[in-house]
């Protein structure tokens, strides 16, 4: 089975000029199928303020009104994914900008109500994995925006790292799949303190008691949650690391392992 | 020789919930191959507005700045082009949406300045037509935005009637194309006045003598200089209507011939 490899990346890389390019470059020079998938950044916040938006927050979680989807829609699959796909064939990459919404390849359903009521939030329901193959197959990466559809005509937003996880687990009919997911450090540490105390290998018995014990950062559990729930649906290998895996094999990260 | 249809729609349709559906019903209900090509509407200048950015004009042409060409990407390339794609779905047309970065299937040229600098503006140097074919044979329609690249990781801000004009040309080394402009009016009328004076058939004499004599009305010469531009050079047919011509083959319209 041939190999895909499937790459993440949020606010942290797409914020910067300077890691940004260094990411670019190295996904351009990764051999074989790959598929990036990019989350957004500060400018979405910056445009919803200019346009006198304001984020509405129930119980601690965020609210996807009308307002706000037409402002990740802008932002995400109009300017950022657009951009990357510019700056990716500039590298040599060939390369398509998609939404989920772009030939039914991600069908998600609205979040149901039941204490909270999300908004125009999707929760995947099936990738179009034998459509994104053949765009594979034509030496193409896809780029994917966090935004998708319900088949109904609505947009719908949807978090970038469940997008990748299930783009991993949809595409491993085809492939052997590889999810990586870029972030801020190196890996997952062992000590918040520490930079470069990144765990090399974390499993998902360290993980379940970390999670308890609360040694692990919460703000690592959603990827954490996604990257393991990726491994046991046949993705082959779950890695977390910061840009510079890509430019080198032996780069520090963290491979979950079950 | 397989028949393909390109359409291009600009504000008058987008702006309108109503037209936009009738022509979304019609153009689902195309039979065969074909191409949908929007401009933009209301939309970007009512977002520019809010965003505090003042459109440039100089001479009486109207300029793309770096923070113009950025409104336009997030409008035409994310909302529009996205919902279009979403409600195309929901009427059972399999849709994906492209920006003429994507995939290199609209490769410009930044235009080159003369007495003017218009800024972010591409003029179009090629169409990545095999490409565009993979995707129609798999029966799927793609969707362009007016938004381009110029292949060293720049967008470029391009005239929609253009990008149908050149798409129907760069298409027809695989099909036999057809051109259809969709606008406010039935046709191109002979008296400004009376919405039913349709010019059934307007020849290229016709047209430049009525462009010499003013007898047609200046906002439609781009059109015609484009269809007629189209006509010249492989395209089988161009017409131009308003959006009711899809759902009647009979319907009024005006068609150029050469």
């Amino acid at each position: 089975m041939k190999k895909l490899k499937i790459v993440k990346i949020g606010g942290n890389v797409l914020d910067s000029d300077k890691l940004l390019d260094e990411f670019l470059e190295g996904f351009s020079a990764l051999k074989g199928p790959k598929i990036l998938v990019h989350g957004g950044g500060k400018m979405a916040t910056e445009v919803s303020k200019k346009l006198g938006i304001t984020s509405q927050v129930k119980d601690g979680r965020r609210i996807t009104s009308e307002s706000d989807l037409q402002v990740v829609t802008m932002v995400y699959a109009g300017w950022l994914n657009k951009n990357l796909v510019a700056q990716l064939h500039y590298k040599g990459c060939q390369a398509v900008g998609l939404s989920g919404a772009d030939a039914n390849t991600i069908l998600s359903e609205k979040r149901p109500v039941q204490e909270i009521d999300y908004g125009w939030v999707g929760d995947i329901k099936k990738i179009n994995g034998l459509w994104i193959s053949l765009i594979l197959e034509q030496g193409l990466s896809p780029v994917f925006s966090a935004i998708t559809h319900d088949g109904n005509g609505h947009l719908l937003n949807t978090n970038a790292d469940t997008i990748a996880a299930e783009m991993a687990v949809g595409m491993s009919s085809f492939y052997e799949t590889e999810l990586i997911y870029i972030f801020e450090k190196k890996g997952v540490l062992s000590n918040i303190d520490d930079e470069n105390s990144v765990i090399e290998e974390l499993s998902y018995k360290n993980y379940e008691e970390g999670k308890s014990s609360g040694t692990i950062h919460a703000g690592m559990l959603p990827k954490l949650h996604n990257g393991f729930n990726a491994l046991k649906r046949n993705v082959n290998s779950v890695k977390i690391a910061d840009q510079s895996i890509l430019n080198s094999e032996s780069g520090q990260c963290t491979q979950l392992i079950l």
